[in-house]
């Protein structure tokens, strides 16, 4: 199957008429513009040490840090919850230097040399700084969260904080594991990413006072925008549309994760496919070639297209976790986001 | 000059009245025998997680994890304080875990294989597992303090992880650079150790709610405490008696650290000398038999016995700092301490 029909199949995956309505993360990154501008200043501001290295390193992986999607849920779910003050700001800080520390230790765990197209901390200065940076922003974060005073919020991170690290162990045990379950693989991403999506979005409710029910319904939210947004992560590292882009593919498989779309590839396959991912996955044996195999194998077999509407079915349980919460522009902008996190294409 | 000329120079550099009283930490882990096993079942109850690698690991440091003396600095301090209740034993198994996520990250960062005569979690297990478990404890360690509750609690240990960060990237900096100064030696171990054991002692007034110049008492007494301990465990890794008692010498030399014995050594030595710390610490260009010269010469130029001194004098100021306090078994115990830390042969 060549490019051109690679890439008809992938777009026959996805509903027309939600690529109509292109979904984005515009909505709500105007409509939180001057807020982020508060976050990003901040987040300079306390990445800051008298230890030079410190804030060059902690700068290079801030700058590059994407989406800022994490402090953007903080932000918009404590204003659509009514709140008026300020302590969404340094509360989004903390929640993105947190995810940073993640990032910082990710790559070194994951030995990545590129991340979204840059080099990585590790690559650049080694794998020594990129750890203890790590921990300087994730000290950092609860710095934070501490001058700010709720000891809820500290609950809510700090449990987050744990989960995420249980995630990624989890990870490394069905990295190379072809006999990974798909409740193994919902667990992992559930644990690494939904965990800090729902905790970024609930302590929104709880800076605006909110009932018990509507901390629940936000949890529910970033949870399922969460583990959307993975899914779709794990879905466009085997996209062959992205490496036209010109974009990074085959990361998941040149570490050999187990993600969904192999998952789905490997149950729905015939001996030699199984006997093709046990090579290339468990044994990490992999030849020039392999990454485009697999690449055809997982769009063969559906696994695309099954994992993006596994990840539509999640943004719309996002989506229905803000019923209880009145029509706004925050409300507006987070289904936005929730729609964009389960059928992105970057 | 031989390994019996060698014992009796370190010998008589140590004050041999001080060696005829013996200073140890018996008092103190006899008087806190209750309390330090309720810190001990908590460190083992809040370590467990569904994942079954993460207690594994997390165990194997525990239990080869020394001497507790953090831990017992909380208990000590909490009770001299006359507090009377049981948040000291939550608080103490806290600054544990967060001694042992920092231990964790330190052999990654210097990719030891032993520690203490035990092989290391990332030798046993891998950096991966040992980077995130270290993560996860640091987690859990927070999540302590918020079940506790204290945000003065929260903002002293806090404040000490982020600085202890910070240490360790200074130690990076000045590893392999035989320009290092006294100073920055003194700056680096100051964060990376004495910070933690200023917290773990502060907050023992903390929670008997003490007023502030108690707090700052002991915050200096831990303070010195710790640097004294440090200079010490500096000192034995150049000690001839250690290597004959089959302890682990060297880690430091080889990985070109450059502690105090080093720093008076080099500034001490003549061209030949400093051009072989050059090149066994700058370039790590070393050779069969380069430590037992590192050895010979830092006891030569009195690097050992000075540094010896030194520690005696930071642990003179612990006690000192302890005058505002009544006398009781808890202050006798803690001078003890002290004084073991500036005058330790393991």
């Amino acid at each position: 199957m060549g490019a051109r029909e690679r890439r008809v199949v992938l777009v026959a995956g996805v509903d027309q008429s939600r690529v109509a309505q292109k979904p984005s993360l515009d909505s709500l990154t105007q409509l939180l513009k001057s807020d982020l501008d508060l976050v990003n200043r901040l987040i300079i501001d306390r990445m800051q040490s008298p230890v030079a290295l410190i804030p060059q390193l902690a700068g290079h992986i801030v700058a590059g840090g994407g989406k800022r999607l994490r402090p953007m849920l903080t932000l918009a779910c404590a204003r659509m919850c009514g709140y008026c003050g300020d302590r969404h700001v340094a509360l989004a800080a903390a929640v993105e230097f947190i995810h940073t520390a993640t990032l910082l230790h990710d790559d070194v765990v994951d030995a990545s040399d590129l991340r979204r197209g840059r080099a990585t901390a590790n690559a650049l200065w080694g794998d020594k700084p990129a750890v203890l940076v790590g921990d300087f922003l994730f000290s950092r974060s609860f710095e934070l969260m501490v001058a700010d005073g709720s000891l809820r919020v500290l609950e809510i991170l700090s449990r987050a904080s744990a989960v995420i690290a249980e995630g990624e162990v989890m990870q490394l045990m069905t990295t190379g594991n072809t006999a990974t379950t798909e409740a193994d693989y919902l667990a992992v991403i559930q644990s690494k990413t939904a965990e800090l999506f729902a905790a970024a979005s609930r302590i929104g409710a709880v800076l605006a006072k909110r009932p018990s029910d509507e901390e629940q319904a936000l949890d529910r939210f970033g949870r399922n925008l969460g583990t959307a947004f993975q899914l779709v992560d794990d879905m466009l590292d085997f996209s062959a549309r992205e490496a036209e882009l010109g974009k990074s593919v085959g990361d998941d498989f040149r570490d050999g994760k187990v993600t969904l779309p192999v998952l789905l590839a490997f149950a729905r396959g015939d001996d030699k496919e199984r006997d093709f991912w046990r090579r290339t996955l468990e044994q990490l044996d992999q030849q020039s070639g392999d990454l485009e195999r697999a690449i055809d194998l997982v769009e063969r077999r559906n696994g695309l297209a099954d994992t993006l509407t596994r990840a539509r079915a999640y943004a719309d349980v996002a989506i229905e976790a803000l019923a209880p919460f009145d029509d706004g522009p925050e409300r507006r902008a987070l289904i936005a986001a929730a729609a964009f996190a389960g059928d992105r294409s970057f």
